[in-house]
């Protein structure tokens, strides 16, 4: 390694429809970015591959003061983070039990690092983002489902065996919605899916709203997006909705906050662009469940790097220690 | 400090009936000790007059080879170790805003650390107990509440504001019993009233069981003790009551798993002595409650140290970095 060079790092944010690219910098900026379709793969073999054809172009324009440290992974299942072992990707058939930063490293000669995705973008966003101010953060995902992950100390929390922060699975209602992972685990109540899925049962009960119509009458084109602009327009079924979405949310983050104790939580994806619609009930509804001692100085942030905290915090994995 | 001389602690378990002191040793082993009530004690200067007349009397017959370290305290309510500052004692009245440490430290010249009363035993029982074998570990108490002390990388984790390991406040119902810390902690299911609560209800409601006549008839007489007596003598309601316990207790541990997948749960505190009776049940309820990923590699343990974890735990505080 040439220490006059400054380093850069290949991100890979694998996600279960695209998979996304991005060449970053040490002070966590994107240089080039790229992007294809995970279900046009054939397999691992297909996926290192297309990745490798990506590098490739990746680098060929990188300035010349400038080396390719390594590549990072985020992938959407459980991982075990010190062997960059991948044991399964719930939404990717034919990823299971694949020491994937092994056949990087086998294919590139560099560093590669493999974690879960959401692990990866708390990394991005406590280095480059929203969590840099914290020791202590717990970093919440709001999409299909609920993801986390843990600052403690300054450092992401991985667990005993590497699959600590699945903090979807934390239950709300112990004989609640029932799932492979348990009964009750607040993704059950808050992914994208459940959410659209409670605004129609409203609908279909004969609740009136303006829902239905802002998505031109398609079911299928309901989103929490819609149910979210609806919400901001006045809509008392949708505002109901966000409400709901914001209690379980605030169930499960004081179940948290008396546990570990963060100075913040920061939250992203794609529900968490809500704004207010979410985020004042639910500061509402953590200052009821807390006691003063924790929701006095409890901080509740938006996570800030967007779309691209996937690919900067896999990038950034490559630059841990 | 003679570097000679072997060190010896006092530890002052400070619960809500007795104070129980005792002077120990590096290895864990009590030399001489002590107790008082609490509630005798005029306020702050009156406990501390208190500690220091059993401090001389515990010192008295040190061996000549060891010299006395300083004083480590552990209370029953909200404190901050970093300043060994007392907020407030749940049960205890006339203490709040104590900066103990302080007081000690003056009163004694020595080193005096204070700490949450289960973060004092969980330090004891990872040093000298059943947690000796794990750098990360949940620790919890089960009695009138349900306590808990988070292990992690090998250190107790204290959180943002030195208050976490709240545990017997985590939520496993959105909707359940209310409370000033929130709405469906579990220790307002699994608390020692509640577990009497609970039968004496049962009772109540007509259903048969052997354990108000286990009680001497006498309703006030009803402990967990006793309905786990009946529960091991093939009591239904007994064994039903138990099997209630673990699955609230199991909700709880799935959640903190998936948060933060731990290799051990210790469990001490009065109700674990209850063993198989809480303990089978406990396994089953996790089982079902947790992937298998999570369950598979999952330690559950009774704590070792017994009623000395208290005061052996809070010496122990005194031999910390």
């Amino acid at each position: 390694m040439d220490e006059n060079k400054k380093r850069c790092a290949i991100g890979v944010d694998f996600g279960g429809t695209f998979v996304k690219m991005a060449r970053v910098d040490e002070q966590g900026a994107i240089g080039a970015r790229a992007s294809f379709a995970t279900t046009e793969l054939k397999g691992v073999p297909g996926w290192l591959d297309e990745v490798e054809r990506h590098v490739e172009a990746l680098l060929a324009d990188m300035p010349r003061d400038m080396e390719w440290a390594g590549i990072g992974v985020g992938v959407p299942g459980f991982v075990d983070y010190a062997k960059g072992f991948v044991h399964d990707l719930t939404n990717v058939p034919g990823w299971t039990a694949v020491p994937l930063a092994e056949l990087l490293t086998k294919r590139f000669g560099k560093i590669a690092r493999v974690d879960n995705d959401v692990n990866a973008m708390a990394v991005g966003e406590c280095t480059y983002g929203a969590g840099q101010a914290y020791q202590h953060a717990v970093f919440l995902t709001l999409g299909t489902g609920v993801g986390g992950g843990l600052l403690i100390n300054n450092n992401l929390y991985r667990g005993a065996y590497s699959m600590a922060g699945e903090i979807g699975h934390v239950s709300i209602d112990m004989h609640g919605v029932a799932a492979p992972t348990g009964r009750g685990g607040v993704e059950q109540y808050v992914g994208n899916k459940r959410i659209v899925e409670r605004a129609l049962q409203a609908i279909d009960g004969g609740r009136k709203s303006a829902i239905l119509e802002r998505a031109g009458g398609q079911r299928a084109a309901v989103s929490p997006k819609i149910i979210c602009e609806a919400a901001e327009a006045g809509d008392e079924l949708a505002r109901e909705i966000f409400d709901f979405v914001a209690d379980c949310l605030a169930t499960m983050m004081a179940s948290v906050s008396y546990l570990l104790q963060p100075q913040a939580f920061i939250i992203g994806g794609g529900v968490s662009a809500a704004g207010p619609v979410l985020f004042d009930p639910l500061r509402k509804h953590l200052n009821a469940r807390l006691s003063p001692y924790f929701a006095e100085r409890l901080v509740i942030k938006r996570a800030q790097l967007g779309n691209d905290a996937g690919v900067i915090g896999s990038a950034t994995l490559t630059f841990l220690e």
